[in-house]
């Protein structure tokens, strides 16, 4: 047998492959970092051979708990993606898996390839009334593309992706934009007359690319650096930052993926110094609004709440909540399922994560009013 | 050039077809009946001829003022279909069309055949949870289908196309099953816990393949015998009567389209002898949830508000509202368009239709705890 | 359970359906005519009910010794069919048959409905270099739908579903146009350029709706009147004919299903007057070339040849080839299998056919040199 | 404006693209090499601007006459991909092209990522009756991906993309397999009884996403490297020439492009010592049987036979022929188009190498008899 991460976002180290009863393998950390839990892999010559994967550095990775209850994701046609037997035995995580295929893929969640990406971005840039510019370049030099649509004068920014792991944001974000552009679609006709909605889906295609967890080229964690992003370092985040201060931001909504906890949730800018009932009521109107348009997403497990100025200023949420006086929240969904509604076969999956940004334009909607 | 309306729901008589220009045709009667606007009919021999089309008995359909401001739809692959220039000309329709294509198809809005019907149907049916059945033939002794769909214990009975002419009603089913029977759907997962739905797809096959407006194969309405049906004269309506009376009923929703206002809407069961504020608050209730999932549904316009005591209990919603005591409504689609949202393309359309069946889920959803 | 026939295509009589292990049918003779062989309908209300449906008239239908080695074709979502258990037992056809759905299609071969016949000659007529005009209109007042197909000289008329219950004609046609028509493809880009093909793909539209076997609406077998085909009685064949008479035709092929030889075979004007060794050699040519081209088909199994003079030129094939000196050939394609390569699960099939369909396009262009 | 070629199989170097009148481009070479001649990338920022883009290395490229009625393919939705207004001016390559679109793709021919082979192989594995396996890595550390298909005991071996920037060779695979997998051909179930295929779909995946046009990711063409290749230097041509002493070899195909030559053609194993009268008519056999299957293959243009004694044994071709004896082939497809049959909108394309592929298996089963 013989196992590949030769790919994009492919990311595993083999230390033994010798055994397919005992393969030990090791996530790559994320360049310049000490981040790892993403692992992406092709195991080939396994037709009908009961695997157990081992991967041994599981507990050095970034969040050792959170394997506990992760099932990996496994695909023969890199289109389905079901869940494998998948559990923490002595601190490892082990996959058991015997596939009827000479070739099988593993993931920590259904990958997203960059290819993909570029193939969106062009199906969304073909639809009436979408426009696509090019912010700059990431470090790599890879484009960062921004999608805008609709004519209204309230602002909205998307963006997913910044920790290139949590690839449930790019699944998010088909189904948000599809059913955006959707001519037929009367919640989308009206959220593009009433606002001006800026799209940017990819916010770190390097680190997506390369098949990091949290960071991009230069091992920086993008979502730590709102406050002083440079072009040196984060170009990510200071191209989207200098593109918000253009156009300002009535509401901010940046989309991830969690790795412990079984649910979709939203954190806002709770502890920011601005923070304020009018806007704990707006984030609460949204929760409210969206648990409502779709059942899978909850507002009672999340996130602690920071106390009273001591939001992290370097995150998107409180850097835009604070800069724009904006409505800006975080986001997310699990990398295992929805406790509350589990899929043995599943878990959480591309079509659940669509269906969930599709349902995002009926809250979006309907904060408006609240907004101004 | 030819003209035929030989085929499933079909319906045209050429009157004179000699002269493109001048084109004399007459909408056919449902059988032993006085209804008629409903037309579908193929021209062929016409590529890049302009046409005139005279429909001369406009005057005596069912609903002559309907006419004004009414516009053909015309498609040459019988997929897509658009508006054609029309208008009422000395009480005539008349229809001005220059096809590039050898043959072009023009109807009253986009049709749905019984084809269709059978594949959609056996492609619901083989959905996981979907049940079906069969409850009974036609007069033309077609079968009767119903889709049983969820496990829960309010009971939900959805039907469309009593009137066959409003095919409308078949796109809105398309929308509303395929996402009642999506398995990664929250809204569709939560509806199908709480609720058993009942659904008929199409009440009246017999007319909808006879090329009907409004009636069965002997002429009758079946919106006008719920009271008293029969299985000599209407055997769809009195099939499906038993099979609620053996479920019972907590909601009844009915599904048709409008010849006349730009607008969907609903009409109530006012006017019925149980009538009370109790049912008037469900009914405003489903309204405002309906009109918050789907601004192409409306509730400032629609039918006037029958009188207490002068409600016509042959209709589905009155008889059905007062035999189960439930809150039953009838949806009405536009032939024309959503004037608070006009499509100069495609005016109202099947794909805005099936949006609108789909967004149903929410207020059929949120409804739930106000039946008990 | 139910079973009904009463849709397009549809032929059955229930004589007693009370016991799913003992189910009673009989076929439905052609309108005004013996011939009986084809069926297809919906049997529901089944699900994990073994069935053991019984043709009791199996006998005194068309072709009795050809029931031996049939099987029924069976399908839930009316798109994939494969075949049933089914056996002669005492002189009636028997088919076994255990469905997990709800409801279950069988049929003497995979359907094809007029409203698919529809869709298709609007699709095809769509495409670049097609010209599609209406000869005439059948009994039943159907259109006889003709496609002009390439600008070369020779003219090639192809024709299918004379007898309408041979419904392996218009899955051929749908293989064989939608290679005809493809932009790309050299071999249907250099036939276009060197000929003229005037396709009929469905020359019996009343008796396929119908669900006849071999008779359009009056009884009449349109392959035994292309000597004197009449207008009141044969219209189809006569419009054909004349339009033939019109173009000249330089070869002439007719697709048919037979019901009793497993092969794929052609069957040539031998015995007609002017019968030649020249016509000889280029049917043999035609033979060979179309062996190379498509396995599938072969010329070792066929009809027995008719003795000088002993034509019977009622039928398409021997009347084209003595009225137009042109090479005419029916061919004809199981309702079993192919015996040369068996497919245990769906026999001689849609898909099969269409491949035919599509490899026909090599011997008609190779052969085209030696018609002139 | 902006230009990335930063994606898989992107190649250009922007010299100064200030001014959408004069965009000056360079093509990079590829690694350690001399060679030039692909490009690929994206321009931004560029809806409704008429651009003028210079390719001002165009003369140090390797085939500088080559560009010479060359036209650049152009897409803003990368599945469609038409030509360019292109021309040689100054020695310069000069693309003008105004888009309707924000971004625009070009490149040398329609590219192929190194995601779609990955989901192209996946698919093929799945097929019935394939094996996959991963004959060892490439330099970069991809797989090097073998498909076998067929039971029969000739040899068949066919590889493609040596040259990685002959992007027509992964076109003519997808047609090749497609249809050398289907289940209802029979030319390809024939050939799959009577043989052994060994399909290498892609030799230089390292090349390919590097965005190379002749090399791997040391600069190695492979195709000079049949007689020695190394496991440091050409391990791709040394893992399949292994697996080929292996299994012997009746027939090998390695398919190609050609920069220059507006046709289809092939060029045999001529020149190389044990060159024969047999193997000459072996080869003559092949290309009469292609040319009759797809009249787009054409042997009377093509390249200069070599003398006896002076075949270039490094190369796939010749080696393969003389190694195992066996009939090989290269098969060349053009840049340009055809010019037998030439396409103004599209070229040689995509679409059109697919059908040249799919027909390869009627000269494959046809000439088995002749390998024996």
């Amino acid at each position: 047998m013989r196992i590949t991460s030769q790919f994009d976002s492919g990311n595993i180290e083999v230390v033994d492959a010798t055994d397919p009863d005992n393969v030990q393998l090791a996530i790559r950390k994320d360049a310049q970092s000490e981040h790892a839990q993403w692992f992406h892999f092709r195991a080939s010559g396994v037709r009908d051979i009961p695997l157990t994967l081992r991967i041994i550095n599981a507990q050095s990775c970034s969040y050792p708990k959170a394997w506990e209850g992760s099932r990996a994701v496994v695909s023969t046609d890199r289109k389905t993606w079901t869940r494998a037997d998948t559990k923490v035995v002595n601190g490892e995580l082990q996959i058991r898996h015997t596939s009827s295929s000479d070739a099988v893929y593993f993931a920590y969640f259904a990958p997203y390839s960059y290819d993909r990406h570029q193939d969106f971005v062009a199906e969304m840039a073909g639809c009436a009334g979408v426009a696509h510019d090019v912010l700059g370049v990431t470090l790599d030099g890879r484009d960062m593309d921004r999608l805008q649509v609709g004519t209204g004068p309230t602002v909205l920014w998307v963006i997913g992706r910044q920790h290139p792991g949590e690839t449930m944001a790019s699944w998010w974000m088909e189904g948000f934009l599809r059913r955006l552009t959707d001519a037929a679609d009367p919640i989308a006709r009206a959220l593009r007359e009433r606002a001006r909605l800026h799209i940017v889906p990819h916010m770190n295609p390097d680190g997506g690319f390369r098949g990091h967890l949290r960071t991009n080229a230069l091992g920086v964690n993008l979502n730590r650096v709102w406050d002083a992003p440079t072009m040196s370092e984060s170009p990510e985040v200071k191209l989207v930052r200098d593109a918000m201060d253009q156009s300002g931001v009535d509401l901010g909504l940046d989309v991830h993926g969690d790795e412990e906890l079984p649910y979709n949730f939203i954190a806002g800018p709770d502890g920011i110094p601005s923070f304020s009932p009018a806007l704990q009521a707006k984030l609460d109107a949204f929760l409210a609004l969206y648990e409502r348009a779709n059942p899978d997403f909850q507002s009672l497990h999340g996130y602690p709440v920071a106390a009273p100025g001591q939001a992290n200023m370097s995150m998107f949420t409180n850097q835009v909540a604070e800069r724009y006086g904006a409505l800006a929240m975080t986001l997310e969904m699990p990398f295992k399922d929805n406790a509350n509604a589990p899929d043995a076969v599943f878990g959480w999956s591309p079509e659940r994560c669509a269906r969930l940004g599709a349902s995002t334009l009926h809250p979006l909607l309907e904060i408006l009013p609240n907004l101004q």
